[in-house]
C-alpha cells in the first residue's frame, strides 16, 4: 500500500511579524517545510517550529529560499553564480538540522521555496545546484518536486530520494508548470473542489491540465498553503477527503522512497 | 607531550568586501574559525574559507556572532532572551557544518565572536545559552574559550570538551578580563613581544596580568588577531617563536581534550 | 484655547508582513508617526501611510529606530557613537521626508521609537545625538517626547519646537519614566480607564505617577498603541472622552508650539 | 564655453568595511556619486563621504540602487513593481539629502547604480519609475545618464535637467549600450588609453562603439570608476588630459544645463 504526505510552508513569520496560522495547520498536514531565515523565519521561529511539528508528530522539512526578506522568496535575483545557489542551500539547510537536532527533531525533507522552487520547473542549472547542495549535505534527504519539471529530472538523474508533489489549489500547464497566477483559474479558492481534485489526482496517480489532458505521474505528497485567509478550512477539507478516500496519510519520512 | 594550537578569525568578509588575508594566515595558523554570516561571512566566503582550510590541514570551527553585520558583532545587543541566543548560536553553526561536510571537511571546535565572546567573560546565562548551543548540536565540538572566565566555569559544568586559548596581544587584568582598549597597554604592538610573552605563557602555562600577577591556567591555544594591518606578519612571528622554543604545533582536533 | 493632538505608530510592516490596523487608526488620530525602514516600515509601505494619512487629513512624523528589524527596533543596541546614532536618524528621517514630498504630504514632527526613545528619558549623549539630527535636517520639526525625561531638556536647551506627550495606557514612575512592563500596573488595559485618565491628565495638565504624586507639566499630545489586540477600541475611546470633554482635537501642526 | 564634469561612485563602503580610496579620488573628480545605503554605504560613511566631498569642493549626487548589499546592486531583482522602484529610489534620495543638509552640503545630481542604471539603457518602465521618483523629490536635481539609452529618452520627457555621461573605460555596442564584460574589449584597462578617448569623445561631443561608427551626443560628464584596481591612476589620467585638452573642469551644479 502506498502512503500520501500533506505537506504546508510553515515558520513564516520573522522577528514580530507572523504569517499564517502553524498551530492549526500542524494539526491537519503530516509534513511542514521551515523557512531557513533568508526569505522568512528567523532562529527562534525555526525553533518554535519545528518542537511544535514534533509534538504534534509532523516531519520537518528544509525549505530555502533566496535572501529576501523584503520579497519573501518571491523574487527571482538574477546573477547568481549555480555555485552561490549551491552555498545558500546548503546553508539554510545545515541551519535547520541544527535547531531540528537541538528540538530533538530531524529533518527528513528538502523543498525549495518561492522563486527558487519556480525556476525548478525549467531552469537545469539552478536545479542542479539546488541538487548538489541537498546531495553534498546529506544525500538521504527527500526532495519534494513536481513530477514533470526539470527538477525532477536532474533530482533522478542525480539519484537523490524524490517525493513528487501535486498543488491542491493550482491548474497545470500542458507542459507541467503552474498556470500564471494573472490568468483565469490559475487558482482553484473553493476548498471542495481543491478536495475532489487532489483526490481525483491521488487515486488516478495522474496530474490533469487546464485543458484536461491526463499524465500519469507518481504522486506521493499534496502540497496545501498555509498563508491564504482560508488556508486551515482548505487544508482540513483536503485531509477530510483523502480520509474519505481511503488513503492512508503519513509524514514523507514513513513512505518507501 | 603537549600540543599547542595557533588559531584566527576568518573569512570575515560579505559580499563584495574583504577583510584580512586569510590565504596568508591559512599557511601560518593551524586553527581556523569562520564568520557564519550574521556579523559577516556569507555561503561563498564561508566555502571558501573552509575549503582554504581543507587545501592547508587547517581545522575549522563555527565562529557565531551576534546578528549585526553593521557593527561586525561587536556592538552588545540588549534584549535577546538567553533562548533567542542559544538558538542564533545553533543556527549559525549548523549553517556551517552543512557548508563544512559540503567541502568535505568538518566543524571540529566553536567560538563565540566579538561582542558574544566578551559578555562570555562574565555573564553566566549567556555563557549558558551559548553552551546549550553546542552541546544540543553536537557534543563532541572543542569549545574554545579564555580560562578564567564565566565561559570557561559553565563550559565544565556543562561537560563539554574544551581548549583554553590565551590572546597574543591583549592584556590581562588581574581577574582574567582583557584590559579595555581604551587603556594603555591594552594591545601589544610589537610582533616580538607578543611572540615572547606567548612563548613565556605556553612553557609556564600561565597568564601573567598586566600588573604582573601570575595565574597557573591550561593553555591549549593562541589567538592571533587576522585584522589588523601587520596580522600575519605578528603570527608568523608567534609561530616562529612557538616552533623555536620546541613546542609542537597541532591542530585542536589532533589534542586530547 | 489649546489643541490636543491624539498620536500613533503607524507602518510598521515589512515587506509582506503587517502589523496593526492602519487604515482604522488613521480614521481616529490626528498624527501618525511613521515608520522609516530600520526596525520596519519600507519605502511602499511608508507611501502608503503617508498617502492614507493625507487622505485623512493626519500629520506625518518620521519615527526612526534603531537599525534592528528581527528586534523590532526594541533591543538596546550598545556601541553605537552619539555620532553613529546622529547619523542614522537624519537619515531615516530624509528617506520619510522624500517619501512624504513625493506624495504630496510633509514631514511635520519626530518621534524616536522603542529602545532609541525609551534611552531618551535618561540619556543626555543620546538625547543630543537625536537633537542634533532633527535641528540639522529640519529645525522647524515638532520634536515629540514625554515630559520629565532628559530628551525634554536636552530639546528645550537646543531650541527645539517640543510638543509633550502623555501615553494612554502607560503608568509613570515618580521620576517621569514609564513603569516597566515586568511590574504589576505598568499598562493600563482597561480601555475606559485608559480615556478617563488621559482626560484628567489634560485637564489638569499634570501626569500623575504610579502612587499617586501629581506633576504639573505641559502637554500636548497623547499617544495610543496601534499594534496591540484592541488598540482601535482603546484609540476610539481616547478620542470620544476628549471630545466630550470638549477640548478640540488638532494636529500637531495646527498648535501653536 | 561648455564645462566638463568628472564623476565617479563613492561612499560604497558598509560598517567596517571599505571599498575604494575616496579620498584620492575626491581630489581628482568634480561630482560624487554617494551609494545611499542599500547596495552599499551607511549613515556614517555617507556623512563621512559628503563631508570629504564639502571640503573637496566635489559635487554630491544620490547613487541609489536594489535593496543587494550581499550583491553590490549588481543582481537583477526581478519581480518589484514599478512603484516599489519609484519609492525606494526616492527613499534613498531623501536620506542622502537629509545627511548632505546636515553635513552643510546639497545633493545636487542623481545616478542609479549598477543593475538598475543598466536596466535604464533599455527599460522604459523602470526608467519612469527612477525618472517619477527624482522628479517627485526634487525637480532641480541633475539627471546623469549615458545618451543613447531609453534613461536618457524618459529624463527628456519628464523635462528633467540631464546630463549626459560617458564611460573612460568601457567599450560601446552600436546600439550605445556598454559591450558586455564578457567580451574582449568591453574595458579598457590602458589609462592612457581611457585618457585619449575621453578626450577625443569630448572634442568631437560624439561617442565611437566598438565597430568604430560615430554617433554625436551631448557630453557633460565623464565616469571615472573608483573600485578599480589602479582606479586612482586611471582618474588621475582622464582629469590630466582633459585639463591639458584645455577643457574646463567644474562640478555640474555649475553647468549650464
Amino acid at each position: 500500500m502506498r502512503f500520501v504526505d500533506l505537506n504546508s510552508d510553515m515558520g513564516e513569520g520573522f522577528g514580530p511579524y507572523t504569517m499564517g496560522d502553524d498551530a492549526a495547520m500542524l494539526k491537519i498536514v503530516t509534513s511542514a517545510n521551515v523557512a531557513c531565515g533568508f526569505h522568512a523565519g528567523d532562529p527562534i521561529i525555526m525553533d518554535r517550529t519545528v518542537s511544535m511539528a514534533l509534538a504534534n508528530r509532523v516531519d520537518v522539512g528544509a525549505h530555502p529560499g533566496f535572501a529576501d526578506l523584503w520579497g519573501f522568496g518571491r523574487r527571482v535575483i538574477v546573477g547568481d553564480s549555480p555555485k552561490t545557489i549551491e552555498k545558500f542551500v546548503a546553508y539554510q539547510l545545515g541551519a535547520l538540522q541544527a535547531i531540528a537536532i537541538a528540538a530533538g527533531h530531524k529533518v527528513t525533507h528538502f523543498k525549495a521555496h518561492g522563486a527558487l522552487g519556480n525556476l525548478m520547473f525549467t531552469n537545469t542549472e539552478i536545479s542542479e545546484a539546488v541538487a548538489n547542495a541537498v546531495a553534498s549535505v546529506d544525500k538521504d534527504l527527500i526532495f519534494v518536486i513536481p513530477p514533470r519539471t526539470e527538477g525532477e529530472r536532474v533530482a533522478e538523474r542525480r539519484g537523490l530520494r524524490i517525493a513528487r508533489e501535486i498543488f491542491a489549489d493550482r491548474a497545470y500547464t500542458p507542459e507541467g508548470h503552474l498556470v500564471s497566477r494573472k490568468l483565469p483559474g490559475a487558482v482553484i479558492h473553493d476548498k471542495d473542489e481543491c478536495a475532489t481534485r487532489v483526490v481525483r489526482m491521488l487515486e488516478e496517480q495522474a496530474v490533469f491540465d487546464i485543458e484536461g489532458n491526463k499524465f500519469h505521474v507518481r504522486i506521493d505528497s499534496v502540497c496545501v498553503h498555509g498563508d491564504t485567509q482560508d488556508a486551515v478550512e482548505v487544508a482540513a477539507a483536503v485531509r477530510s477527503s483523502i480520509e474519505a478516500a481511503g488513503l492512508a496519510l503519513r509524514p514523507l519520512s514513513q513512505h518507501d522512497l
